[in-house]
């Protein structure tokens, strides 16, 4: 018996170790990157009150919806947008095709790098450069210079790959919602085609969970072989109004948890607002020009207005960058 | 010691109770409508190896993508299909609103109920009832519709819930994927709003991997409430060489397993067929006209042509409904 009793010892042991891992487990702070403010405690407590079985506010798994801009919210987009920056880098490595372009705005401002003039040239411009760019290709191909650009492309501040850009403490709030079930979308209004190459490795988050801007893409046979592709016109644009309209489109729930930084976000998160049952509605407010960059109501990429004042009377979550943050990126000198 | 000892045995007892489990489940067959043919083994072989540690054909986890059609391919398509039905009770519900039905077609053989003009009526014929009767409501509303109309009508020829004329060997395929980590999606060219409804209660499909044709919707706040809008416009008709581009578009990525029942799966099939690593590729042939239908190559719904010839020619998996399926429905008697 002296061996039976061996095991249950070593049963007693393994089981104490496991009993006290799962304490350390469930002590560790799953947000470290966050200071202890009002901020964080809003979002540990709404997660906790969705997730504990019999809490009033208890959301069943499937609901568990939760949508995140991309660009100012999970990482930087500034000077501009980087996809912004990628068509800048296409204008270049196709302008010895294109002869034209030296003298034709905006693609004159790319090849050039004059990056105020292509700011100027708003929307438009960035669309211009993103239909002479990004289509008459497969999707294949697409994909391909895409993943070949951000792995080689550097950021001009910061002198690290665009992917470093990442917001460290939206990182971990990623990978708290998946751990208490949720499932993490992005939907933004960059190109969802852009985004996919990166966002699983990034992010964590898969292909299908991506919902972006579009062009219309034509299925095809080249020489016995389908493919898909790119045209030049635009499909779907996934941007204020249109964000509710691909939540519905490609999730067809309703998220009880939305996070964006700007007036693009604001209807994604009315619609989030506007369920029954517990909801969590987050902006990210760029107030740290140290370690990142502050602006709000007066900029042109990524303006903070009517948004930040539908924030503060309805008692959304605000996150104020300087305060809220510990970290910023993953790169910085702890 | 004797308490202990006790523990050990009902531990010992315990464990080879789950072990007999375990080996009772792996060996339960888990295709019991399907009859032992080569069609079942073609299945049955594709998962072993998509799913074997080490197998040269392994395919990770996340790249398990199975796609299937939804109409002749997961529940019946006859007469009409089963939005044709719901689209000709919703004329018949808004006539009285609607007096100029009763002289317009294909308005009036609806409200008659003249299902062979309807059905010369085509393609446009069904576009011109589903604009009429799916939009200018809120994508609540009309789901709302959709609810109330599956549960209440009932199939003209078995006189049971549309919901019921799904094929049981079908259910139990989707079943076996997802237990082998596939993720199932419907790519269908049914109407997207329409399907997602009910495919998670009859098929195990959530709405986030219901792909279909859809209708331009658009954000509106009507009375401080944000709703959805169904515009009178079509967005995106995800039939024919619509698969591919629907499944890129909502999925980003390639499937490794298809499965269709006509023509306008063809497009999809080769899609699939054409990526690299293991494939399967397979098509329901309408052969049983006693227990469903039987029909192919010159039906107007669901016809069944070049896409039969390819698959012979390439050696997909042609399922023969009478020879293949041992059961149907799930409502024959055993």
């Amino acid at each position: 018996m002296k061996q039976a009793f061996s095991i249950i010892v070593a049963a007693g042991v393994a089981l104490l170790a496991a009993l006290s891992l799962g304490c350390a487990l469930a002590q560790a702070d799953p947000l470290p990157s966050w200071t202890d403010g009002t901020a964080k405690a809003a979002i540990v407590d709404f997660v906790a009150r969705a997730t504990t079985p019999g809490s009033a506010d208890h959301v069943a798994p499937a609901e568990r919806v939760a949508v995140f801009d991309n660009d100012g919210t999970l990482w930087a987009e500034k000077p501009v947008y980087f996809q912004f920056m990628f068509a800048i880098d296409r204008v270049r490595a196709l302008a010895a095709q294109n002869p034209e372009w030296k003298v034709k705005q905006p693609f004159k401002a790319a090849i050039e790098g004059d990056v105020d003039t292509l700011a100027a040239s708003g929307e438009k411009g960035l669309v211009e450069l993103i239909m002479a760019t990004h289509t008459g290709v497969t999707t294949e191909a697409f994909g391909e210079t895409v993943a070949d650009w951000i792995a080689a492309a550097r950021h001009p501040r910061f002198e690290r790959p665009y992917t470093e850009l990442a917001y460290r403490p939206m990182l971990e709030l990623l990978a708290l919602l998946r751990a208490n079930g949720f499932k993490t979308y992005i939907v933004s209004g960059g190109g969802i085609e852009f985004m996919r190459v990166w966002t699983d490795r990034v992010y964590g988050v898969p292909p299908e969970q991506v919902i972006g801007s579009s062009i219309v893409t034509r299925f095809d046979v080249e020489n016995g072989k389908p493919v898909l592709v790119r045209e030049d016109k635009i499909d779907f644009v996934d941007d204020k109004a249109g964000k509710p309209v691909g939540i519905h489109k490609f999730i067809g729930r309703r998220p009880i948890f939305a996070f964006g930084n700007s007036d693009g976000d604001l209807q994604m998160l009315q619609w989030t607002a506007a369920g029954d049952g517990p909801r969590f509605m987050g902006l990210v407010h760029h107030t740290d020009a140290e370690r990142e960059w502050a602006y709000d109501r007066d900029s042109a990429v990524g303006r903070l207005d009517k948004a930040l004042d539908e924030a503060r009377a309805k008692g959304w979550t605000v996150i104020d960058m300087k305060r809220d943050w510990k970290r910023v990126f993953a790169f910085e000198p702890q």
